[in-house]
């Protein structure tokens, strides 16, 4: 058995570059941690993954565009975004950091 | 796509009994929120589960006991546990609810 872990803990000071880490990893999911910190996707840039993707805030605040709507989202908030249902991070708060989980499946 | 939803709202104002709620439910995953309200295992009672599961707490606290441990929990807190590795809830806090966000894979 793993030891626990902290979701909130250990946090780089200064986050120049989104930090992605893999909690678990299997054939069938996959669970990572994203440390954000007022990032967001470039202009055009559009996220069209293979596998269909959960996705909750722990800390922070984000804002997801779709092709039709933009949705924000604070501390536990949660979403499921279907495979190649594209997407894009419009905004998240520069004060402080965005801690996202997400499981890919 | 689904709209979004809290893993933090709506918590009935009783919880007699623990409340079990499928976020996601595939062949290969299944994501559960589970709400409890100082609840434990009954004393000879032994989780033994065919799947992995990974735990976090998102509310609260608890103590989760292992054959050759015992882990106390707050929030951010996660833990993988593997199939069949036995387990039991040990305590958990009567001063909240405790919020748990699980995986099984």
């Amino acid at each position: 058995m793993s030891n626990k872990q902290n979701l909130l803990t250990n946090i780089p000071t200064s986050i120049p570059n989104e930090i992605f880490e893999t909690i678990i990893s299997t054939p069938n999911i996959k669970i990572e941690r994203i440390i954000s910190k007022g990032h967001k996707s470039e202009p055009d840039f559009w996220y069209d993954q293979d596998k269909s993707e959960w996705i909750m805030i722990v800390k922070g605040e984000a804002r997801l565009q779709f092709e039709d709507k933009s949705i924000y989202l604070t501390p536990g908030d949660y979403l499921n975004i279907a495979a190649h249902q594209k997407h894009r991070v419009d905004w998240m708060t520069p004060e402080e950091e965005t801690i996202w989980l997400t499981v890919f499946y």
